[in-house]
């Protein structure tokens, strides 16, 4: 069995300090010491995605990022943000690589595991776009409730021990008023928790990005065993070959020798 | 009754002549001589937006453009693909002023004057996303059927006679096999067709670039009048002011002084 | 740009005063000089529509005054009651005149400006038929709730301070409890409180009763401009010219030379 | 058990040999020597219900007919038109007696004992209202499909020969494309086919008229054996006692002592 | 009208002062004195289903009595359990007879006579399989919520005064707080409370051991004169005749002469 | 990483031959020769379970293998038939090992890959079943139709020339006709000619029986890294230690010393 190389693209402006230690989780988690794990994240952009606008500021950086490691043999790419920023263009220019993200990952395992699950997150205000999420991929019936804490994403490592009581809070209601089976925690930054809130519930709590992390392994496997990957046939059928070049504007967008 | 400004962004490469003769078109349409339409397109950009990826490559700047139209004193602005792109996003970055796009537009029409609608289009490539538009607005059980022409963008004005034979086929179908009491013609490059076609079969035909046009004269007027536009304090709420600022990257983006 | 004349009918038994002060209140709103509003009510009808057998008695009323409204030259008509009573039919025996109500107009207006809606009601009694109305336009998964506020019909304009408080009341539970972004006031009797309550909550609160209005000077403009109006050749296909007549009903019912 | 008193009402303009051959057909097909069936029709009225305008012209005398059938001690009623023309209002109007309708009758029963239904209606113009109901009444996944015989109601008996010719084509289309596992015969006046259809393809065939007796009866055991029956609490709250009284329109509408 | 026997089976290990005390209760609501009701339960089997693991033990067992049921000449049989347990295979292998169970005859008859119903239930366990009846059988509009009184199948007999208090509880937040119009008593063992509750509130209380019974009756009622049951031509085509034992496994599952 | 061991349930009378073609089948697509794949079947039971009966019949069977598994250190299983039987209850049973099911499977890998998918099953008969379980599975947007081959499970591996023609010709209609942009081969005797098919017509050709697998070994490694497995706090809460013993049924189920 033949190593696989899986991207971990945080899409934020990172730090070394911040990629490493979320490198390092994974690499906890990985299924198997064939699999490498690489977090990057960008030198320019918004420190966090919670506004949709940063994410349109860094779509471009994401997807020459997921298509730069397709050409650099990586066999499968993570869009690390909750919100699944382009995922659909990921999968569109991808010329057989697959790629995830964690709302897709979380979901369709915590709807493999149990009858409804609860989604912890930051604010109100993700959660018009997160629950589009959830019913576009089919999990309408799967939803037993978004659980806010208050917080933004920057908050959550910056003071564990208030974001863990927050979480605490939340799932008990979730449990409780909501009848959730599962547990998502619906952001990247939320990395880290789950182990210890899953043994004090004694139900799944899903790590978002480590979900992610795991279903690119299943992918890349799913690909290399079965040779079943993104289908090009219909919404996912990329840009013509050299199209972009053809209308002059391939440099102007970085995009020498890509399409 | 001040004069409405309104500003049709063409998300595209564009040139001189080709906004010209839509904003021909659209001027003849709009409803009072009090009404003031700009088209504008892009320098740089891709020909057409058929694959995802070229939108996600103009992203920045269509929504740049939005924003700088509501700096400038424009009442609504419209962002002028089939697709929709980014119009959620506009929405958030909009202070007041509205936004919308020709599906939105077009449905909302077509659901209000029709029990059913079918949408004709370019290729089968375009149908998966634009068949999630349809289900996020509401319209599943108003979808008759979608109708491919086996064209692309490009060549809906190129050859006019035979864009109007392929779209007077399948009409015709839309309305026989599909039961279909509304037709909307699902890209902006199908203007100038509707209204010969919409005699010849006796049912509304819908122009989706002229139906964004009427619908940001409608909000524009919801606004001024009623003080109704974008809800702010949900998942419309906009970047936080001076923070991509303090982040250092309002200059990289070229956002100076927009938020 | 010609004068468009609409009619809106408060189908129930009115008086001079009542219909005054309705239309005084419309007229400050109609997007132009070139509106001109007239509205009616009936002399025998119910004081209020709450229960349904009540929109029964006057379904021949409501409609034959639409029908009217067509043969004597207006441009829109508007059946002013939030369960939009015989909308369907209307739209069935206008022969080309757009009409609308105050339900269809609110709900298409919400869901282009915001995420999610609730909807401000009197009694309990109402939810089911208008949850309903918001299933078949489209609109259930952004509907946030329903809130009653436990008085009729006939209390709203009674005791306006009295309403005002109980509006509040429940704008607050629906933005804190049900994350709705916008507010749908559902009776239009609930009129002339939105702007106040607007202003406080800082997200848009639609009257019905004007959102109507607005709602059908847009459908008579796309009508005039672009030839848009209700598809004749399915559900909204009407009575065939002079069947009631054979059968000898046209005088019975006070239909002569109609339809 | 005591004798059961059913009122079967045709909202049409009937005659007496009409009324006859529909009520000999459902004593026919009564369950118990017990259940006394009565047909009536109107003396001024619509000869058939096709168009919706229709059903409005006859709404005050249906549900007048309900009720006055509730007063006269009937034990259930039958609005006989497969629209189920005005049946939340009828179940509003009674204070107890169970009312019932084609459509509804029909598609309970389909739904218990197959996983798929067709309804066989005679024009495309039906078929909007129809699947309206089809959705309201929960059965949507149940649908196969509609498909009309291209003829209107007063064709169904006219032609007997014709009528049944046509129906087998499309029952055959049904169960072969459309993998209809039971058959609905969508109008009243497509009563007397059922049996020999039936027999020939092997599947239930539900003549819609008979579905409602049936249920009619069923529903009227309820409420005697049970006190099921229908709920006041909600939606089905009727009319306040003496308030159309009060407002002086009793007289005006003929309904002295009814409310 | 011929005598109707139908065969009510508790899929429980069964006493026969249980049988005995549910029978009499039956026997009590039967519409006729025509109808004649058996009682069986097992004599090797779990004392509740709550587990679906226990549904599963019992699967044959309920198979073979209801196939056996048939060759006995019963009219129809009932499957006495919520969970509805293998209802669709019932059909599958009855050859004619109709066979229902508690779960689809109470919510045929609720949501006939209600707009929305709440089911009062044991235990949080329950709810996720039941609420996949409700969707399956195309009810999830009408459900207003889950109740559950927190206590198991066994407890609801064994103190009765604790059951009726704490259905009270229940039924009064179902009311109130989700508006329910109607409210189902979601466990055969809930027998026998109905009739108070539902003087006590003023809405139809289902006791669903008796709903089965009565949807029974009217089933076999409408094979008996209308010809119509169970339709064999697609997801309930049964198996193929002499199949098992070609197999040579008709006797290891005691099945002789019954396929 | 420790080596992983996968029970696959074949649930039918097996063979010698026919587990171990199957089994070398499933040993070329592992994902590591970490991986151990066990085939078994029963000495007594069905040779297919078209039939829903047929599967009620080895219900028993099938969970105490799968709890017998639990028991003898397997890591997760298999239950080897596109109509998932029983599935919920063996993660009911289940004390932690993960089971999954080949449509619960293949759906998920084909929605995370394509945008829709057709299902290539054998007869009619099957389709309301599998209809249900992809609703149920959240999966009903992304279904673009069954395609029957109008032969049964037997046939499938008897003639494997005519089945491969046969599915190409149904493969190349769903994706003209229906758009279907992934293919599942809706049974596990149609293994083993996914790959061919899959290269013919570019798009993913996903062999259900294959996908169970790939999946198992996906959810095994989620329980052993990340501590994800089924929740037990809802509807796959098991059976109370000790219950089924003091009912004095345990014997008669030879379950002794499983639960």
């Amino acid at each position: 069995m033949k190593e696989k190389k899986i991207l971990y693209i945080q899409p934020i402006k990172g730090n070394e300090a911040g990629d490493a230690e979320l490198e390092a989780f994974l690499n906890e988690h990985k299924s198997s010491s064939t699999t490498h794990v690489d977090v990057v994240s960008f030198k320019q952009a918004p420190s966090h995605l919670e506004h949709h606008f940063y994410e349109a500021l860094v779509a471009k950086d994401i997807l020459k990022t997921v298509r730069q490691a397709e050409i650099d043999g990586y066999d499968a790419a993570v869009i690390g943000c909750f919100y699944d920023p382009f995922l659909d263009i990921a999968k569109e220019i991808s010329q057989g690589m697959p790629v995830t993200a964690p709302a897709e990952a979380s979901m369709h395992i915590a709807a493999t595991i149990a009858n409804s699950f609860s989604i912890i997150v930051g604010r109100n205000k993700w959660i018009p776009k997160m629950h589009e999420n959830v019913v576009r991929y089919g999990y309408r019936d799967y939803l037993a409730s978004f659980r806010p804490l208050g917080i933004g994403v920057l908050d959550f490592q910056a003071d564990k021990e208030r974001t863990e009581r927050l979480m605490r809070e939340e799932i008990k209601k979730a449990i409780e008023q909501d009848r959730a089976e599962a547990i998502i925690l619906g952001c990247t930054m939320e990395f880290g928790f789950f182990r210890k809130l899953q043994e004090e519930f004694a139900l799944p709590v899903i790590d978002c990005a480590l979900a992610s992390l795991k279903y690119a392994e299943h992918l890349a496997d799913l690909r290399e065993v079965c040779g079943w990957t993104i289908s090009k046939i219909g919404g996912f059928d990329g840009p013509a070959k050299g199209e972009l070049k053809s209308w002059g504007v391939e440099a102007y967008y970085g995009l020498e020798g890509m399409f």
